[in-house]
């Protein structure tokens, strides 16, 4: 048995298929978001501008989101000291929990100290805690639900992705009788693709099933308050549950579940990944606060991003690069090849001072590896015009096809 | 199928075993510590001295942790904005892990989250990887280390808590080429007793397998260097996998484990728990690298913390209050029972300002209901004559024993 020669195999493994992450050492430069400092490879840190973040709308580095954090930093101190229930409940998070409550219009909310977490813990708490339920998920659904779906050890059918005609097959074979969970995304991060809400929702209904939506990248971003998708759609009410993150747009750590008050007790007293953890700094929970307050109000933001992301998305095409269809915020342009995916990353850095992750396995399926780029508020029209002309020149020194329009 | 039925039942089940949870509302006094302000049921913020934090040294507060905190948020914002591989890697963390490695005699070391993402990320992900593996578990390991155990769906053998001749038998019994990972904790942190490391790594020598501790509530603390009872006990370079937080004596949030390069490879590369999550906000990363940095120069805050805990075990002793043996700084007092353990506590936080939560289950076994107290050095002997006259008080208000020495 030698351990050693097993783990060289693992890594092995990823480098044959080119797909050995490597991670870029960067800082941001606060206030000059999307500029950033690279520090790998070169000598001491080279500018450059940042394309993949999910801090969607810069909030990360918003005045009133650094002056909250400072403020409790210089109150409270650092860390909670404690799991929510042994010390480390503090005023914030109770303030944020009813903010985030009302900003779903529901009765209840909890906070987790990630995105990933608060799925993981609420759908294999949720899901054991009804005896013989049977979880329904969207084949596209993110590693997090999956984690807990697969904890919950229920059993679970897989449908295709938003086809509704699927979901109500899977549906329509249990017993009558039997728990329903219905987990789904609303906005598809890698495709940027959106989930026909309501259609779920009124199988929902028919078929007496319970509905679990991850809105970790519409947050913020979508409805007039920054509720997501189900919000815009005018669907909150119509789901028991929606999952939110404070690491994306509202650019700072942590993950949330909004429902019923019922249901977030029975999540907060069973849950493991809840009760024995040490909860979100009181620092972070504070930034969240006047972060969610923000963009409950102001749609800047939120219009500014869509400006972006519709600007970057016609000049792609109108460039002839293979952009992905996607009726959200996010970008992908298709590459289908991680080694390749990888090179033209590295030359955008090196050459261009343009940061884009090159997304691969297991994130995407095997052969769709792509570029996703997140364009926001801050990024120009400049800085996105040079983009696409950077890219075209890439995509001809590399010999990669370009299809313009007729 | 009554789904709110349902619910009601699961909370009630709690109610009637006396262990549905309150959570207290509290704000730490930055700079004062152990005194907060507890605002439930109360008219505005009532002082009270926290008796049962995890913030064990007070480095939450430590002035070099707050400006690190306050620097890194105006250099760079609040939060990382993605994962580690999708933008999310700052410098803070790259210096943070290369600390993390030399504070304990590793190659390497990687960040999580939480310490509770760590143990279930880790554990899953290395058995995973070892086919076949079969995992040794100390009876009393955290719930974190149990979700990992459990996730990783390999096979599981419970050893009887620190019994070296127990665990000799169960690896005895498996077939010598098999994988083993043999997981425990150093120090556990509801009873406040240590492993036996050299005699487990004993035994891992003599039956090749890995070896995996949890030194969350040691690291900081013990060891001339805050490296935790691996270092004090000089086993560090024994060890495969030794993961701590940075939530508990480092005070501010997060978890990590430091092993070999390529150990720490295979986790970053294949834990779903790592990858698939935003990483931690550089805000709290600069605090980590600052407390790491100063606990291992200074033991002014580990004397104090120890000569504050020998103090209140002997308070408690002589005046014939059940304390738990413990060879720690932990300080559990034996109460046996839920409700009577919470209205201990009740009376404590309503007439005396002194805030300790009643232990129960699932964090500690039915029927072994406690208060725990952790002081630390900002606990004076004031305090603690003053909590140990209290709870004398009480004892013999609700006619509980005294054992007073003879």
């Amino acid at each position: 048995m030698n351990y050693d020669h097993i783990f060289d195999q693992a890594i092995d493994r990823l480098h044959a298929e080119g797909r050995y992450r490597v991670f870029i050492d960067i800082l941001r430069n606060k206030g000059a978001y999307p500029n950033a400092r690279c520090f790998a490879g070169h000598n001491g840190p080279k500018p450059i501008t940042v394309w993949c973040s999910n801090d969607y709308l810069a909030m990360g580095q918003h005045p009133k989101v650094i002056a909250a954090m400072e403020e409790a930093l210089h109150d409270v101190g650092a860390g909670s000291g404690g799991t929510r229930n042994i010390g480390g409940n503090t005023h914030y998070h109770i303030e944020l929990e009813a903010e985030l409550a009302d900003l779903h219009g529901k009765e209840a909310a909890l906070l987790f100290t990630s995105g990933y977490v608060s799925n993981d813990a609420t759908l294999s708490t949720i899901a054991k805690l009804l005896p013989g339920c049977v979880i329904f998920s969207d084949e596209l659904n993110h590693a997090s639900m999956i984690a807990g779906i697969r904890n919950s050890g229920c059993e679970k059918r897989i449908w295709r992705h938003n086809d509704v005609a699927h979901l109500e097959e899977l549906l329509a074979a249990e017993d009558r009788d039997c728990p329903k969970l219905i987990a789904f995304e609303s906005v598809y991060s890698m495709d940027g693709d959106v989930a026909p809400i309501h259609a779920i929702c009124d199988l929902a209904e028919k078929y007496n099933a319970l509905t679990y939506i991850d809105e970790v990248h519409a947050v913020g971003m979508y409805g007039a308050r920054g509720g997501g998708i189900s919000e815009r759609d005018e669907a909150a009410h119509r789901i028991d549950l929606i999952e939110g993150t404070l690491g994306k747009a509202f650019g700072v750590m942590g993950g949330y579940v909004a429902a019923s008050r019922k249901i977030i007790d029975c999540i907060r007293s069973y849950a493991p990944g809840f009760i024995f953890t040490t909860s979100l700094s009181p620092v972070l929970v504070a930034g969240v606060l006047a972060s969610v307050r923000h963009l409950k109000a102001s749609s800047v933001e939120r219009d500014g991003q869509q400006a972006a992301a519709a600007y970057l998305k016609k000049a792609f095409a109108d460039a002839g690069l293979p952009v992905m269809q996607s009726t959200t915020h996010i970008v992908p342009l298709m590459v289908g090849d991680p080694v390749r995916a990888k090179k033209i990353s590295d030359i955008l850095l090196a050459e261009y001072g343009v940061y884009v992750q090159p997304i691969n396995f297991p994130t995407v399926p095997r052969g769709t590896e792509r570029l996703r780029f997140t364009p926001g508020p801050s990024h120009t029209v400049e800085m996105m015009d040079e983009l696409t002309a950077a890219l075209v020149e890439i995509w001809e020194r590399m010999e990669l096809e370009l299809r313009r329009a007729a």
